[in-house]
């Protein structure tokens, strides 16, 4: 069976790994599991989250609502746009996908910091389009400047703040960087850590309104699965002006958000206090990661998001990852981006406690 | 903002009306709402099943286990097949667009019949394929050998039964049209409807492990969405042999079926005497259809699956599934089929009752 070609080329994404396997391989019980390795929300989701979807579990046999009417609406408010400005993916993840086969073949170019959401190249890849990446590992945007100037690009990707290393570009100087992209590159500023990252620094808040009102070639992505709590639902979103919205709706499958994701959505939404609580003992525990990286002398990149980027130093960070699995903690080696550093998840106080506990032995 | 040219060629697949539509502009009160328009099961999510999502929307803030073990394992043991035979999507929707779009590109060929499930064609159109279809708006083999002959075609599609017209080809007929195609083109079955025909007519099961082990360019797909009762969960699988399944892989977003939507398919997949309770009532229920049609004189198409097609005669088929929404019944109206025809899913014997009083004041 002959497949198209350009498949040869791709690669397949590699999830952090679930519990159940770690249940599977290592024999350690459920119970005794952290996983800290997808950057979810370790508080769980909303008490009344939970409630809302067990009360919609009944009406599991019904299709969603395709037109997604309520939850569309609720993001219009929130982000001050219009509905025909929205579009509600299986995760952003999903709107990625959209924006990049809607706009990309083989004779596209993608640009994208070198070390960033994974994502990013495997779609680009499936249409045949070249990856232009900066020497960086974090966003430099002089070094975006220099690349597009001399290769161009169809799309220029921005996580802000950036998965797996964490550092966040100033809003302004994202601003900047727009006035000298050309109107037909798409500029995807990916948001899955907005909420985290705002918080922590006002100069990291993208007005979304603003923005793709000024740059008709911008999209903003946001999602459910991080501050929000879920993760296992998959639903993002995508803002953009309607000329864009209504290309990637051609690309959206009928019903790609289920009925059950649709109403935990609609309630997560308003739950700001909860929301903000994880965010600010996200911060709080994260200080102490920061000091255990310190008393090792290990470098770290100072995070926006709700996980840290360690590098290792003498020891290879593969090994200690391994390590910490056979102990049932989960977290992220990041040898796979040629860099000899882990990714953890900030937890729980007393998950944080353990991880520490272990770690100290191994470094 | 320029988009690739083939998306110029696409359209957007219309859903059934979702219930909370006919609310918002007709005013019926959701509980007078008769939806019989997305062949959904009417008896509802077996109570376990329910049960099982409840439990189980604590964990909605965790991604889901992307290797799918479980439920992989349990349809592999389902079918007599292997877990690397098995892929599993948003909907089995998801499997036919990883197949057309591994597959397809602007100079393939997708061949089905005259009338058949709107995303085959959808899907196909976005890679640019070109479209071939049948003379018959049922599936007729020795046209589509006509047609496979002269032209040739890189995607087969045969729906068995037949969504939206009712009619399933025997299983034989299908395994000696098997023997005629060649290995590189892929032939899909869609088996959507399967265990309704199967139980209505053992000459129409598809022995999946039989013919995906025979012909290795043959892969079945099957849905949670129909029989199982959770059409608002999108799940679906393909099963295949595993170079078609690996390759489909390369084209699977990573988390494409939610935590809670893996949590019920598996727990109704152990619902066997439930599904067999709702398909015998479905064909019980059936028959006052066929009674009505008789009645009224009107032709229509005996039905291997859980919905009706009929003719609507001189009367507009458009009309009639206008008048039955402002009365709060949402069914299919099949003109933009090019048939004046309505495609009802068989209700339970109250909705169903209520149905005939409405339709006997319009035919």
């Amino acid at each position: 069976m002959i497949f198209n070609k350009v498949l040869d080329n791709v690669s397949i994404y590699e999830a952090g790994k679930p519990i159940e396997l770690v249940v599977r391989e290592y024999g350690v019980h459920p119970r005794d599991i952290i996983k800290l390795a997808s950057n979810e929300n370790p508080y769980g989701t909303s008490p009344d989250v939970v409630d809302a979807i067990s009360r919609k579990a009944i009406s599991s046999f019904v299709y969603p609502d395709d037109s997604m009417y309520e939850l569309k609406d609720a993001l219009a408010n929130r982000f001050k746009v219009e509905d025909k400005n929205v579009i509600i993916g299986a995760g952003s993840d999903q709107i990625i996908e959209f924006c990049v086969h809607s706009k990309c073949n083989k004779k596209s170019k993608v640009l994208m910091a070198k070390t960033t959401f994974a994502m990013y190249e495997i779609y680009s890849k499936q249409t045949g389009a070249t990856i232009l990446k900066t020497p960086s590992d974090t966003h430099n945007l002089d070094e975006f400047r220099k690349i597009y100037k001399k290769e161009g690009a169809d799309i220029i990707f921005l996580c802000l703040p950036n998965n797996p290393m964490g550092e966040c570009l100033d809003a302004n100087d994202v601003y900047k960087f727009l006035d000298e992209v050309d109107e037909n590159t798409l500029v995807i500023l990916d948001g899955a850590y907005q909420e985290y990252a705002k918080y922590k620094d006002k100069a990291k808040k993208i007005v979304v309104a603003d923005v793709t009102t000024k740059y008709p070639n911008v999209i903003y992505l946001g999602t459910f699965s991080k501050a929000y709590a879920l993760g296992g639902l998959r639903v993002g979103y995508g803002i953009a002006n309607k000329n864009i919205i209504n290309t990637l709706y051609k690309l959206r499958p009928p019903f790609n958000v289920t009925t059950l994701s649709l109403e935990g959505a609609k309630e997560a939404l308003k739950q700001k206090s909860f929301v903000k609580k994880c965010i600010k003992k996200n911060f709080e525990q994260m200080s102490r990661y920061e000091e255990f990286a310190k008393n090792k002398g290990l470098k770290y990149i100072p995070s926006y998001t709700n996980f840290i980027t360690i590098y290792t130093g003498d020891n290879s960070s593969k090994e200690i990852a391994q390590k910490l699995l056979e102990k049932g903690i989960i977290i992220r080696d990041m040898t796979g981006y040629g860099l000899n550093a882990i990714r953890i998840t900030i937890g729980t106080k007393e998950q944080n406690s353990k991880v520490f506990e272990v770690l100290d032995t191994l470094i």
